[in-house]
């Protein structure tokens, strides 16, 4: 297909498409003429990544040429393709953190090694917990990390089913794509049902008090 | 004590404080002269609420206002006092959604209604949900509704740790500071166990891979 097509399938603006392969995240057109080139399927695949990488993900166009990367060259093992694309979704916490962190730092570490998680004990979720934990003990919160294990329960369950979602597509760049979506779309929808299951919850500790109280 | 001391003890500035009584967030002190007046733990307590609303919850001054007018007033339940306060921590979407909204507010409402949760399926959080769900459809993953009864469990498992924590205080002041604590902050944890989970997972699914592969 010529690049209006592309544009067209895509929603993505002809000026955009030159941009991102001059910059090196979509491969170029076949030239089938000096001034038009043909494109196929799989820009039409990859152009979904990119959009997805920075719309949903909001990385930075360097960011992206890494993954892409990663994604193209076959001798990378598809968890490290999948690390590489879902590592910069990680809230980052420039503060910072006191006295606290090294504690905080060593409650993440034994939760994980408790677990049997594989995982980086020192990497950016890692950091991003122990700051939660250091910021919960600065609001006189830190009994919170009492229910920490029905969080990390909580968080294997599902961090089980978008495996199992991102596992249905087979080519790397559909693996890739979606587990970004499922990263970043997933905290948005567990959020979202937190909160309506807080209200659920709130009414069957405290909704008897409504029979007294005015208020609907 | 004075309004150094209660500034020294909580953090917050002396001119912080004395904006806080002019906006209605904090009582004035006693007065035990014509310019001096004295602070009690009630305000101590109090400043603590209005920071955790203000910098953990991100709520504005008028909202912060409602909150405070709702725990001072013994007629409101409690479980509506939790509702008027965690109400705002919702992201909420000014963007239209388009057509597919309409199905998703139909799946939300039957998914609550499936659950038989007590919750409101118009209020912020079944909004947001509703438009996670159209972004997934836009992004050609609709499919991804499919795991959606497994964050529901895990949400609810969550929800119930959060309201146990929450009910272990008494004092209203001290019931709504943890909400919003939790609320916010759980956000944050459960977002960064999901992403170490994540790792392990992958890491079970995808790891074999690594035999072959190069990198470590």
């Amino acid at each position: 297909m010529r690049i209006g097509e592309l544009s067209r399938r895509t929603g993505v603006s002809v000026p955009t498409i030159k941009f991102y392969v001059r910059e090196g995240l979509l491969p170029a057109g076949e030239l089938t003429s000096p001034n038009q080139a043909s494109y196929g399927e799989a820009h039409v695949q990859r152009l979904r990544l990119i959009r997805a990488l920075l719309d949903v993900g909001g990385l930075s166009v360097a960011a992206i040429r890494g993954v892409v990367v990663a994604v193209d060259d076959p001798e990378q093992p598809v968890h490290e393709v999948l690390g590489a694309a879902t590592k910069p979704l990680v809230p980052r916490y420039d503060r910072d953190l006191g006295d606290g962190v090294e504690e905080a730092r060593k409650t993440v570490a034994g939760l994980i090694a408790a677990r049997g998680w594989h995982t980086d004990p020192s990497g950016p979720a890692a950091e991003a917990l122990a700051a939660a934990l250091v910021t919960l003990g600065e609001l006189g919160h830190s009994r919170f990390v009492e229910v920490l294990d029905t969080y990390a329960d909580a968080a294997e369950k599902v961090a089980r089913a978008d495996l199992e979602y991102v596992a249905q597509y087979v080519a790397r760049e559909e693996l890739v794509e979606s587990a970004v979506v499922g990263t970043v779309l997933g905290d948005a929808i567990f959020s979202a049902l937190r909160r309506l299951a807080h209200m659920d919850a709130s009414n069957q500790v405290f909704g008897q008090a409504l029979r007294g109280g005015g208020a609907g």
